[in-house]
């Protein structure tokens, strides 16, 4: 499994995905899941992954391999005209990829499913955020869905839902989604730390700020453990329940 | 989709259910998934159940009926001699049921699938709780794992992780689970009130005491909007992130 998350600020997009990868219990990794294409002044676009790795790789290397050959017909992610044209084009390598490996053997094509979360932004356009669907069709977050999530996205929903605004910092939105993650990673094994990160700031049109929370890190060791309490304290300061006599 | 939990406490076990079924997003109704056998002074034994509706229904009926032909050599769920023989017996009867409906006709026998929470007390034993599988076969909540969840479970599963404790009163459990119901709520459409709960006390040999909780009960709405606001001063108290330089 996986968990990434992609939220739609006033102040640009904040990007997070783990980095376990898992085929059954007994043969667990640490991959990669957030990569980004930058062109300074010009466009900043993350994307991240979910689903069959040696899908999200083929996808990432095809789109990495065609943006240094600009001379070839195949569109290139770093020319595009827009976050829409750059949508399609993802969209449109990930079904190439998927029906390439669907062709050659093994017919339990939903195997080789990937599941991808865009963002990012391109000179003359407003930063905007994308979910595209191994079927190579995607859609948009918007003023009422705000967000994205691919993978496991249940055990984390709860609190974006209740605490997500539009107007928070990149702080809060930080630690709004470190609070999410360590939902999901205390309940289920195929999500786990380092978590990397990426802040998009609006209008900068450069990557801007990226980092990983590593397995150690001091900060998350004090969120892990504060929202437990927090929460308890939370759940204690709730009204009784009055049984009936 | 439903949402059952069971619970055990020191003090006796919690269930509560929801009561929404549907087939598809536009054939939603309301059914009740909690039901109780009770001989006073011998056993209160309550079952909830997830899953095909006509499968838990013929379910129900069946260990009813055979209960009131205790001349039968079917043997009787109010005359089974410890709560481990509940569990075989009702494992054995949706076995049968399911395989039942497999034979004659539809092969998709997933479409037919169940499971069940069982919990309650034969006098001789204790309080025991257990979860039963499609195939019949079932687990026991231990020290470790002292609560069952089935339907959809994830959602509300990170507050109950986090705020259970076995010597919990009935009425802090009442809250714990209601918090849980509202979360799974809040996140998925078929999922949906009323609630139906049910308190065995440890020892009673008796149903005790039982309710349901409206569309417009006061309590749930307090809890509702109180834990909303709840969530977000706990997610505010907790330290900020710091962006690197």
């Amino acid at each position: 499994m996986t968990y990434c998350v992609g939220i739609q600020l006033d102040r640009g997009i904040v990007f997070m995905s783990d980095t376990r990868t898992n085929s059954g219990v007994d043969n667990i990794s640490t991959f990669r899941k957030m990569h980004s294409f930058e062109v300074p002044g010009d466009r900043s676009i993350t994307l991240m992954t979910a689903g069959n790795l040696a899908t999200t790789q083929a996808l990432i290397s095809l789109l990495q391999e065609r943006s240094k050959h600009p001379s070839d017909r195949s569109p290139d992610i770093l020319q595009c005209e827009s976050m829409f044209q750059v949508a399609r084009l993802v969209g449109g390598t990930l079904k190439e990829v998927i029906s390439n490996h669907a062709d050659e053997g093994q017919r339990a094509d939903a195997t080789f499913n990937a599941t991808i979360i865009l963002g990012g932004q391109v000179k003359g356009g407003a930063p905007r955020l994308f979910m595209i669907y191994p079927e190579g069709n995607f859609i948009e977050a918007g003023e009422d869905t705000p967000f994205f999530q691919i993978g496991e996205t249940k055990y984390g929903r709860p609190i974006i839902i209740r605490a997500y605004e539009r107007q928070m910092s990149f702080e809060e939105a930080m630690k709004l989604l470190l609070v999410s993650f360590d939902s999901t990673i205390k309940a289920n094994l195929s999500v786990a730390l380092p978590l990397d990160w990426h802040i998009y700031e609006a209008d900068s049109l450069a990557n801007g700020r990226m980092g990983r929370v590593d397995r150690d890190d001091p900060y998350f060791e004090t969120i892990s453990n504060g929202w437990g309490v927090a929460l308890r304290e939370a759940f204690g300061n709730l009204p009784p329940f009055v049984l009936p006599a």
